[in-house]
């Protein structure tokens, strides 16, 4: 990696440990620097405004996202081992980055930016082919009986998914983060929920 | 019926037309008793404010509702055509009263009195209820595996299907009503979740 990039790399880890800590809203880019011991104008040279860091900060965590679930799916053996581990990993990454605010569908006002906005959607649609794959090596494998519209089903499978997890986080406290009972209840229903889904779509 | 209950009922009828036309909040008590041509301490005799009459139209909204999932029921042959049923009928409902913001969890700021939302958690919980039988009886007719716990999967079938319906709402402007593409993705979507379900419960 070069020099440059690996001081990219270290503010935005800088970044991540305070917005997850005191979340996007409350950090100033000076609080950034002080801790990271960087001037300044060298923050400023890697990201010319808090929106662009924001970016990368996000950027960072879905590349990291995305890096678990593709590693996690080269050792898949079936198709409910995978849904089941995604559950577990997708909580594991709420549980670490709830305070950013990214998967309540009502993100933090700096999180507004037409650029993230964007690239969230990419990531949307990036989820959406990540299941289109495991629903077709679930297909070849013979596991689920061939499917009329893959792309159809991994959308309502995921819709299903992001529905119970936003309901519960709107029973919780909008500010807050939900309780362990909030989360325990989502995370059981997201599971049961795959279990059906699976069988449902077998022979 | 006596007397007092159907004048009651008129107002209930006139008020529900008003409100499914210019919403709740737009609404006096006022207008209402001008479209019925009654006197302002009449229609203050049955309801002695606005709060009070929201409750009773909202009450027999949910009663028409439940009358008819309950007479689908009795003539149900299977599970899967009576949770289209449901499908259809929440549709109906849906587009007759979303004026009313009963069902995207933001309502009117006029429907958040205590009482009003005690009654709709009553209402929720009658919908589980009503669930609950529905899978009951298929297990009984042997159309679906017999079931750990009822009550739960009934939730979790409950919590899709308006996770399902929240995310349509949330995708659509949250002051405007649901497009009719989104309405038609989100009915299909509600069709092929519980096509699955039932089959992922199958023996």
């Amino acid at each position: 990696m070069a020099e440059t990039d690996k001081k990219r790399e270290l503010i935005i880890e800088g970044a991540i440990k305070r917005f997850i800590h005191f979340g996007i809203n409350k950090t100033t880019m000076n609080e950034i620097a002080e801790d990271l011991s960087v001037s300044k104008p060298s923050l400023y040279y890697y990201f010319p405004d808090k929106t662009s860091l924001i970016l990368g900060v996000v950027e960072r965590i879905f590349r990291d996202y995305f890096d678990v679930l593709y590693a996690d799916l080269k050792q898949s053996t079936n198709i409910e081992t995978t849904l089941l581990n995604i559950v577990e990993i997708k909580h594991r990454f709420f549980l670490r980055y709830y305070m950013l605010h990214l998967s309540n569908g009502n993100p933090d006002s700096s999180l507004n930016s037409v650029e993230l906005k964007s690239y969230l959607e990419k990531m949307l649609e990036k989820n959406v082919q990540f299941h289109e794959k495991i629903f077709e090596m679930a297909i070849e494998n013979k596991e689920i009986a061939p499917q009329e519209d893959i792309s159809k089903l991994a959308e309502l499978y995921l819709s299903c998914q992001s529905g119970l997890t936003s309901l519960c986080v709107m029973h919780g406290n909008k500010e807050l983060f939900p309780g362990k009972k909030e989360l325990k209840i989502m995370k059981e229903k997201q599971i049961s929920l795959s279990k059906i889904f699976i069988k449902g779509l077998k022979n």
